[in-house]
């Protein structure tokens, strides 16, 4: 993309609303703009950023054996009156009347109505286990939303609901979630600790959050010092394998972890004082074994090899991906800016120009923008007229993981400049080796 | 993906609510579901072909040079009284209350807003032409949905607004827009016409609809059949050079065209018995160019290279993706079930294994998967201990392209039967021939 043709509204100034350092450079980087109170459109480079979370979330859903569906945002309350959870639900449900007077509601998650879709299809054991997932915006009417999309009243949410025939399967969806969300966090540059956790509206008697340390983070957290050197599964882990995918929640759970909401302090004090993380987190996902909560109001239930009907056992798991994008942010900035992790940067290099309209500069520039290009780099080409200072600070304000220069003494060289945003490490380099670096041919 | 392990509801009785062929096809292939008076879930294989539109809508929208955002699906009022459409709109407007009283709505589509965003960042005519779409969920509070998702309440709409400086640029603008459009559809295996169009509720003086023809089409149309044999434009076609594109558009808006709204009898008559093609059409896609009509209440403007302030002159462009589903079963089943073009088709191949259970049929069937998938195909595997007849019956009924039959008698002599969905054509071949013919390394 040619930044000359982009649209890449970079703000100058801090903006005040911005309470928290991700919210400040979502707007500065021109990722977001607010519309409304906890609403947010999200800008070209913003979007980039979304379907590259939404991607990873997929990618590992469906190595977990998720299968993807999409249900709308609108809701009939009918089905919240049979589960019983309509007149509980309270304010934060975004209720609406249509033009028959029927009442509706924006879906703040989808538990009644995947389970309605369950039960009109499924009904024997033979076609479980079943997971169904969805990323869909969701709607909860906060009183105060604040902090940009990392509280905001509409916002973006992987949902995902099991469906098995007894605990013992229920217990090995759930066991599979939880290690795709470990791959999945990971996947993103996060270091993702898994907390027990209180069940609140969704209910259920089991239920971890996924906890990031960040020193910004909305809640303070307690862990084991060990969660910090613990593997993620590969790309190779078998979700076929119950035993493979509980052991590795075995590990996950073993060391003490645990939000203040659950904090033992009987517990943490027989953890040895240097092995003690005390930190403020933020969550980043949810996941919740509830057993029949729903299948029993709803009567969703299976024939089972004994040839009667049993309600089946269920588990929902939950990410929101624009929060999530804070996060990342949260995690990984600097004062100049964000730092991407590549497998989420907007664009993996910003190719600069430092003297567009000199003619071997540009001519350099289209030939590296093409190869990258070429190479599958996803390239952000700065020929803007800017001055050379002007660019520096918007790609690193931006925070693509790689800065390529180029300027009118290195072309004359035969060379070109690339900077690593992470590390700040420079490094001259010929051209032609340059795009053999990003996989290209010189 | 294995059919034993995938969710594929099909269902085997007509469903009786399903008023045209398109909405009783989706719903027997287990492709959606409703779940309220005009709104559907999508289940995996109806998500897989939205996917593949969505994919070819937001390839051509980049192509002709528009930018991918994302605006929120509920609106604040306030835009909409500025523009002053607020009260016009009437009771399709889906109007809410948050818990602060607030005036809200389900955006049934974006012209405000994105006139706000427009208005907040861009100052200069240095920053035009500029193009910003979204895909986005919209609601519109039907009277009377029908027809499953082509006319449903909440449905999924590509809505671009172009901003330029004036009405030429406006008028390069609609047109790079037209031809994408005649692209989008023809990559889908559509053919769509553009006709002379009314402008509704949006406005303005200028709008073409896109209408393909299928005799089951909600609307008469007149056209002269010298649009059957007009050339779509190929990937290669320059954005960048306006009169390329004007002379396109020309081409395709100079033979007789228009719905019954706006249909002349005057000229009609002019065009020679033979030469006319009277049939009915489903709208895919609607253009307009309005100007100043939403610039100029929200005072959306940039100083022009006079120094002075130039109200920016406006278009918008929808696509709804969920209709073109539809739209596309519409245009192409058969008698058995729908007949996927293979641009857009949830998978591209049905792997069959007659024998479920042989060793030998097993084990052909699972190097074929392998393959085929290795090569990049998307292979719906049916390992089901189905018989073959409903194995027959499903894969015609979800039409995917391409049908690859192996059975006990094949694999014997080394072969396995192939099956053009469309055409119905079969051929028998040595299984590396098939892999080979798919991509492949045999």
């Amino acid at each position: 993309m040619r930044l000359s043709r982009y649209f890449l509204p970079i703000l100058k100034e801090n903006p005040r609303e911005a309470e928290i350092v991700s919210h400040r450079l979502m707007l500065r980087a021109g990722m977001i703009r607010q519309q409304a109170a906890g609403s947010f459109s999200w800008l070209p480079l913003g979007k980039r950023v979304l379907d590259k979370v939404n991607r990873i979330v997929r990618e590992e859903q469906n190595r977990a054996g998720a299968h993807e569906i999409l249900m709308p945002t609108i809701q009939s309350a009918d089905l919240w009156m049979e589960s019983g959870r309509y007149d509980d639900y309270g304010k934060e449900m975004l209720r609406i009347t249509d033009r028959h007077e029927r009442a509706m509601l924006y879906g703040p998650t989808n538990e009644e109505m995947v389970t309605d879709i369950f039960r009109a299809y499924v009904k024997s054991y033979k076609d479980l286990p079943l997971n169904l997932y969805h990323i869909q915006w969701k709607f909860r009417d906060e009183v105060r939303p604040r902090f940009g999309v990392m509280r905001s009243r509409e916002f973006l949410m992987k949902d995902a609901y099991s469906f098995d025939l007894d605990f013992e399967g229920a217990k090995a969806a759930y066991n599979r979630m939880f290690v795709a969300y470990l791959r999945t966090f990971s996947r993103m540059g996060l270091q993702a600790i898994p907390m027990r956790a209180d069940t609140g509206p969704i209910g259920g008697d089991l239920s971890h959050e996924f906890i990031i340390l960040a020193s910004t983070g909305e809640s303070e957290v307690f862990c084991h010092r060990d969660f910090l050197q613990l593997q993620v599964p590969g790309a190779d882990v078998d979700f076929g394998n119950d035993e493979e995918i509980a052991g590795i929640v075995k590990t996950w759970t073993t060391p003490y972890a645990a939000t203040d909401e659950m904090h033992d302090e009987a517990a943490w004090g027989a953890v040895a004082d240097d092995e003690k993380v005390s930190a403020r987190g933020i969550e980043v996902g949810h996941i919740f074994h509830f057993g029949t909560k729903y299948s029993k109001p709803m009567n969703a239930s299976v024939t089972g090899p004994d040839g009667k009907e049993h309600l089946v056992s269920m588990g929902s798991y939950g990410i929101g991906p624009s929060r999530l994008l804070a996060a990342i942010i949260e995690a990984s900035h600097d004062e100049h800016g964000i730092i991407w992790p590549e497998s989420v940067a907007p664009f993996d290099i910003a190719l600069i120009n430092m003297k567009a309209g000199d003619g071997e500069c540009d001519r350099v520039c289209e030939e590296l923008y093409t190869a990258l290009t070429a190479a599958g780099r996803d390239v952000l080409y700065d020929d803007t007229d800017q001055r050379a200072g002007g660019k520096f600070a918007t790609a690193d304000l931006i925070g693509l993981p790689w800065q390529v220069i180029v300027g009118p003494r290195g072309v004359a060289a035969g060379e070109v400049e690339v900077k690593n945003r992470a590390t700040g490490e420079r490094e001259t380099m010929p051209i032609a080796a340059l795009v053999q670096r990003f996989g290209g041919r010189p």
